[in-house]
Parts: structure tokens; C-alpha cells; sequence
């Protein structure tokens, strides 16, 4: 199944496709409407597939006509991994990890597929970043790399743009990974019953204006989906609705000669095969 | 004024002293509960002393037969400074840095004071940090460093308690900062009014098991409340209830020789002229 979480006039609304991949759903205010996408996977499984049974009951959305939102627009932990890709790591200059590098985002960063990625007054650096994102369903802590994977209820796509220059102004990424409207989540999130364990052996692929700028498989991440969620659990308790960003492969703009920077304008899209098309757009603040 | 969030019998509640620091205040079920202190600051400072006029009505609230907790227990924001004193800087092995070094922490990572510092299974090398917090009451982007302290509904103290090892095991100090159990907040948020611009000029004291650790004064932070403020609103919204964290000065753990890491049965106090103490034990997971 995949959810997508839209609003139009106002209302937030929340909508269920099967393998037809036509959308129906409930906007908020309807009595029928079962509550947000995260709400409902904090309640557990059972919950959501009871959801999508009112959902599928619903009028056809047509996902052109309403603003799409993040699946989950305000997770509790949006946990980015850095230099999950050997080839990722080489371009940047780092030698491949031995432990995850990891980083945050604040919920005041993201925005849903269609929305405008800001390009800020204060860098022109603005870079793409093209990820898969796993989605915690059920929490816990000290999770064991064998049982990680009944802790996912599902997947999507990121584009983690970051400001570089502000990315490296001091030995931490946070300020260059946080700008308002730089972290595109969507365009839905497809359950983990429709792809393959963990999300492995998906073709990524990213697009600027159309020419491909990065091109991997989901099999090249150093830490897989599955050893993530270990090795974060081993520290903090995970919980339902939290996002695990999983990192990003070669080709990124700043380590292009020359550099290849996003601008006003410009049309970023994010296709993971048997996910979806995340389509942001470039515009000035 | 000061407003102390607790929770007893399964209830959480608010009370608020003024000048003669007796709590008073209501439960979470009473008519006359006003909400959580992160949602009257949502609601503005207007609200707020609304609320704190109703609270003073209330029984007095004995702070030690309840347990504390974190004066807000969700911040939409956690925004740490690290590396903001000089003589940190130096013992850490950085040079005093020209823009400020962010890191984050989840609210999965915050406890009250009073409950116990967690030094996990993974790890021996517990640190502490002492540091004044810096609570935002108006949202705003791109707030110019001349109006920033408007911006400030009140101060706070936090033990930013750091699991070293983990913290150097990759280039992002993410997982080493936000061990379960390891950010104490408290004992309370003292509103703006009450302390210097800025909370400049405070005297700082960190103290393990009674000896004195840390012992420095606000006003030796490179980047001031207001310059944190400005920059940070460069490239993000800031929102109510939204903490900054605002860095340690010298004297933590890792940098002694011989190293000096909490332990279980240790007492750690964090004291803040005009703020108040956070006094915390360490327990083994």
C-alpha cells in the first residue's frame, strides 16, 4: 500500500493506494477520516491497515489537484546518515566509515513532494541529495541486526539539499542540513511488504532538469537499513513515525568539477524503482 | 518568575513561584490547569502570565515530593552549541571557532532534574557538561542580532552528558550526544525578566559528587545569546518553545589527565546564579 498525506483548501487530508495506484482518501473533518499518517502508525499496524480499509472507501484522489505533505510531518527523529555510500564517502573526501555517520534535521526543515526547495538569500550552494528513507513503525530499543526489519512499516524518499558552505562552516553539518524548506520528503510512503527486505537492490536515481546526476542501488549502502537500526538502538530508543534518511551516493554537485549547484528554477527529481518520483522544484527565497 | 513542570501520581503538572520561590500550581485534570509550559509559550507571553496568575491560586506544590520534569518535555528544537568557550575549545583541541558548531538532541535523549543520568552498557565514558539554556518564546527568521533578546521568554540549565566514545566514533557527534536518559533539563525555566540581558554575567558551577568541576561565568561564551539567535535564524525558523543549548566551559571529563567519567552513584550538580541547581545521580543501565 502506499499513503500519501495532501492538503487543499486548507485541510489536511490522508489517502490510500493499492496495487491499482489509484488514491483514495478522507480529508480532515470528515467523520470517516482515520487521523495522520503518524498518528496511526504510532498506534500500531493493526491500526493502519484499518485505516486503509476506510480509506480505499473513499472518494478518488486525484494527487495532481492537492498539495501533497510529507507522509509524516512532524516525526519525532529525523535521523540522517552521512557517507553511507563507499563511492559517496570517496567523492567527499572521507574513507568509508567503520561506524554510521549521523546527523539530524528539525521537522522546520521538511516539505512534501511539489513543494519549492528554497534556495536561501544566504548561499548559493544549494546541492541535491538523493535518499531512501526507512520508516520505524515499531519502536524499541537494543534491537538486534536480525530482528530490525519488523521494526520498519515502510519506505520513501528524500532529497537531503544541503548548503555546503554553511554544511562546512564548523566541524559539525547541522546549519547546512537545516535551512527552512531543504529536506523533501515523499512523494508517500510505500509499506514494507511491497519491497524487497530492507529496501535493498532498488535502482536510485537522481535527476537535475532531466539529466541524471546520480545513479546507484539502495545494495551499495555501507549500513544497510537493517544494521542502522541496530547499531542507533544500541544508544536511543527508536520510536513509531521516526525516519531513518539513509544516506546518498556519488554524483552530488559540490564534488563535480566544476561544481554543479542547484538555482532557481531548476527541477530536481528522485526516482527509487518501486517507491515513486520525488519532484521538488528550485526556487529563491 | 518560575515556572517547574512535574508529574506525581501519574498526573503531570505546572506551578509557578515569584519572589518569595514558593511553587504553587495545578494538575492535569483540574479546571484551573492552564497546559503545559511549551504550549503557553506557543500561545505567547500574554498567556502565559495569564496562566501564571491562575497558577499562583493553586496549592502550594512541595518540589520535593514531586518528580521534576524538564520545564518543556517536547521542544520542537534541541539546538546544542558546542565549543563556545574559549578554554573548552582549547581542552577539546579545537581552535575558538568562528561560527558557531551546532549539534542536536532528540527529546527521546531529555530527562527532569532529580531523575537519573543513564550511563548506558555501551560505553564507560560518561562526561558532563554544564550549561545554561536559552528558552525561545517568539518565533521569527532572520531576526537581526539587536532584537533577539526579545525573543527570549527565559533561561534554563542542562547537563549535556556526553558519551565520549561515541561521540569521536564518526565525523558527527550525533549518536555520542543522544544516549537515552543523558540530557537533564531543569530544575525549572526562570523567565527573562528576572535575569541580565542575555543571561550574561552568570557564575556557572558544575559539581561532581561536591567537588567543583567547572566553574566559569556566562559572559565568557564566544557567541552571545543574541549573535546565537541571529545566526541560527539566518537559515532557520526558530519557534516557540525552541531551546538552545548554549556550550560548556572548560574543566569536562575527557579533557583531565587523568580522565574523570561519572559513574554509578554519582552526583552531579549544575548551578546557574540566578537560576537555580540541577542535581542529577548517575544510575547503570
Amino acid at each position: 500500500m502506499r499513503f500519501a498525506a495532501f492538503t487543499s483548501g486548507g485541510k489536511k487530508g490522508l489517502a490510500v493506494a493499492g496495487a491499482d495506484g489509484v488514491f483514495h482518501g478522507f480529508f480532515d473533518g470528515n467523520s470517516e477520516y482515520p487521523g495522520s499518517l503518524g498518528s496511526l502508525i504510532a498506534k500500531g499496524s493493526e491500526a493502519l491497515d484499518t485505516a486503509a480499509a476506510v480509506l480505499k472507501n473513499g472518494p478518488v484522489i486525484n494527487l495532481n489537484q492537492v498539495q501533497l505533505l510529507p507522509p509524516i510531518q512532524t516525526p519525532g527523529k529525523i535521523i540522517c546518515v552521512g557517507l553511507n555510500y563507499v563511492d559517496h564517502s570517496l567523492e567527499s573526501g572521507f574513507t568509508p566509515p567503520s561506524y554510521p555517520t549521523i546527523f539530524t534535521r528539525f521537522t522546520s526543515s521538511l516539505i512534501g513532494a511539489g513543494s519549492p526547495i528554497i534556495r536561501p538569500k544566504a548561499s548559493t550552494q544549494l546541492d541535491y541529495e538523493g535518499e531512501m528513507v526507512v520508516v520505524i513503525g515499531t519502536g524499541g530499543r537494543h534491537i538486534a541486526e536480525a530482528d530490525a526489519l519488523k521494526h520498519v512499516i515502510g519506505y520513501s524518499i528524500f532529497n537531503d539539499a544541503s548548503i555546503r558552505d554553511y554544511q562546512m562552516k564548523s566541524p559539525q553539518w547541522t546549519v547546512g542540513k537545516n535551512f527552512d524548506a531543504t529536506g523533501a520528503f515523499g512523494p508517500w510512503l510505500v509499506t514494507a511488504d511491497e519491497l524487497p527486505p530492507g529496501g535493498t537492490g532498488l535502482h536510485l536515481q537522481t535527476r537535475l532538469n532531466g539529466t541524471v546526476v546520480q545513479d546507484a542501488s539502495t545494495s551499495d549502502m555501507i549500513f544497510s537499513a537493517a544494521k542502522l537500526i541496530a547499531i542507533l538502538s544500541e544508544a536511543l530508543t527508536l520510536s513509531p513515525g521516526d525516519i531513518i534518511v539513509s544516506g546518498t551516493p556519488a554524483g552530488v554537485g559540490f564534488a563535480r568539477k566544476p561544481q554543479l549547484y542547484m538555482k532557481h528554477g531548476d527541477v530536481c527529481e528522485i526516482e527509487i524503482e518501486g517507491i515513486g518520483v520525488l519532484r521538488n522544484t528550485v526556487v529563491d527565497e
